[in-house]
């Protein structure tokens, strides 16, 4: 059996979605950033990098949301997570995902987590009072991107769908009005209804 | 017969060495970003996020370098430049390659490219003063976890390599000593002696 381990507000809710939707047997454990727990020893032996999520599998410790998530995809192909048998359209997914990886998240991530890339107090208010922007612009690339849906790849629900949910849950919290996205926006309402969503929302949020 | 948008020194580099590993046929296309073509309407068209790499396929346009490694992998299996059979050993490529491109190559960008996230010139200034820490940290990490070789995930050359040499390539200019990793340094030497490494780095630089 797999075990998640999550924090309370990270980008672990994706992956913990997409094993709730792949109808994967897992259990879940809670980091405590509050308490940096992410710093303790024990996990550092689990997961080096000190950050969430890790999902520990019968094979191994793995990292990284978009590894984790084409990981899940693959291991229940019944669930039919990504378009496994074709390459390009797997890309397509591997290449938003990798998108929100490492674009959209870096930019909000200079708003909590400045002191990883400047000690100055005084840069680190500069790198925040930017989120709103750099974090606005992503989202007009994807909303200029977003087909008319239902879901992030049009028909499909895939892998790329509770990603996309979890990061645009930091919207208002980096300043940036949903409302300036409607595909966004009908695309967090549209999750927000599917059982997997709620009850792992739930557990996460409790 | 696929197309790839390149710029000298950036991370492009490693999508084109594994198109030669591959075997495929391609052509290419240089970017110059001395003067900002990657931002002229033009590119634009090709690719919205108005960076590199863009490879140009027969289905469609694909962005993001982990998203176009896999992709080569996948079209060119006889080249085994990835576990194509094994879900757990793909992921672990994939969070290796993960890591790169959202940590990694994110902790360089804050030496040349701190604009992204700040407009104060002396939080950009800030940022710049600690790239040799927040890169050096990364290569630490790297070097724990790299096998004893000779490529990243041990006997098998795969496309972790030619993303890892493409950023082992910035430890200079990003104020690392790379005798401080001496897998790292191991590693860069030995892809220097591909053919297909000399090839293309060749070609980029000339």
């Amino acid at each position: 059996m797999m075990k998640l381990y999550y924090a309370k507000g990270t980008c672990a809710l994706a992956s913990h979605i997409a094993l709730e939707e792949a109808g994967a047997e897992y259990s879940t454990v809670r980091v405590n950033f509050a308490a940096s727990e992410q710093r303790s020893p024990e996990y550092l032996a689990i997961n080096p990098k000190g950050r969430v999520p890790t999902l520990v599998t019968d094979k191994g410790t793995l990292t990284e949301t978009p590894a984790m998530l084409a990981f899940i995809a693959q291991s229940f192909p019944k669930a039919r997570l990504a378009p496994l048998d074709d390459p390009f359209r797997f890309a397509e997914i591997q290449a938003f995902n990798s998108y929100l990886c490492s674009t959209v998240h870096v930019a909000h991530a200079h708003r909590m987590r400045g002191t990883r890339w400047a000690d100055d107090p005084a840069a680190i208010e500069a790198m925040k009072r930017k989120v709103p922007e750099t974090v606005g612009a992503c989202f007009d690339l994807i909303e200029s991107k977003m087909p008319r849906g239902p879901w992030v790849m049009g028909d499909s629900y895939t892998i790329c769908d509770p990603y996309l949910f979890t990061i645009a849950q930091w919207l208002e919290g980096d300043g940036v009005d949903p409302s300036r996205f409607p595909k966004v926006k009908a695309h967090r309402d549209r999750m927000s209804e599917r059982a997997a969503v709620r009850k792992t929302v739930a557990e996460e949020m409790g």
